[in-house]
């Protein structure tokens, strides 16, 4: 395939645009950092975190999380035992079109089920699915509880709350743990700006 | 809110990563083109010589089409009135969210009917909606006929087909209006290059 040099970082391929013509263009490379764990965390508020922290780096993140997502494109979903594995779904496949634009697409959300997770991986790319469990004790979750949600749940106000009255599957093999309790919100997210770093991703 | 500035372009805002900071990153604005128009207008063909255009400038898009919605975020649906909607409603979602990102979302599917069109117009943020009338005649798109599906259509071998026995609505206003039979697949690219550079989307 004929390439020619455009400007000073591109190097330009004939034909369709390719996923590594826009890693050239970025200087990084699309990935999927995927937050899970229980409600209270921390997951949203690392994922701030490592948002800046990239973005000083001048590296272009996009975080998908229950603001941008449940209002619009899984505002059609309910929480039937259905409906929560296809919000996993369409977040996995929206995170998969991000990481193919070369974008690093940070999500957090409780994702409780393995197999939901397991079914995004799969489909990735490989080296794409970075699995970030943040772990958290149930007490400490519970004393925690930002919303009063566990409160409310632990009163039986609401059903079916992960940790509660429905499980929380913790990833057997995830690439990064954080251990929320042991460690500060801006040292989790250089943790995982690290392993970005060091395999390869703020780079072209 | 307290700025400083970060490298050479970079303004740093206290807070969260803002939409804004991705376009001083990017030097360009988020936006949605969202090519409208019969199946062998000549839609993806324009969609990717637009996106080569936009890289040659380092500008960043991402195309969403068939090839990366169907098989994936969309692949539970069919093809029911209610799917079809559902289907552009989805695109429109995840478009919303690539402009949102600083990404130039350009979107190429037949997208027959006003009103799921005009949804997502409705939905998007004020200028972030770029709609694009690719226009055929019904002649021209059957001489064309790339995929034979016409011909298909027209031997009753496909059902609803858009233009023969399912409506086309075309667009009252688009913002841009390419007619096939009279430019090249480059003139069209451009034409809608020119659209976003005298509109200030390729700066930030």
């Amino acid at each position: 395939m004929s390439t020619a040099t455009i400007g000073t970082n591109l190097t330009w391929h004939a034909g369709d645009v390719t996923r590594e013509d826009r890693h050239q263009l970025l200087k990084q490379k699309g990935a999927i950092v995927w937050m899970t764990g229980l409600s209270a965390a921390g997951k949203s508020t690392i994922a701030v975190e490592l948002e800046k922290l990239l973005l000083e780096r001048h590296k272009h993140a996009y975080r998908l999380d229950g603001d941008n997502i449940r209002m619009g494109l899984n505002k059609n979903l309910g929480f039937s035992a259905e409906d929560r594995a296809e919000n996993i779904r369409r977040i996995g496949e929206v995170a998969k079109l991000f990481a193919d634009a070369g974008v690093i697409a940070i999500t957090s959300f409780i994702s409780p089920y393995r197999k939901d997770r397991d079914l995004v991986r799969a489909g990735s790319k490989p080296g794409d699915f970075i699995e970030v469990y943040v772990h958290v004790s149930l007490e400490g979750a519970e004393q925690r509880d930002p919303k009063g949600l566990y409160k409310k749940a632990r009163a039986g106000q609401i059903k079916g709350f992960t940790g509660i009255d429905d499980p929380y599957e913790a990833p057997e093999n995830p690439e990064i743990l954080i251990e929320t309790e042991k460690t500060s919100v801006r040292e989790a997210a250089e943790t995982i700006l690290r392993y970005l770093e060091d395999r390869g991703y703020l780079n072209a």
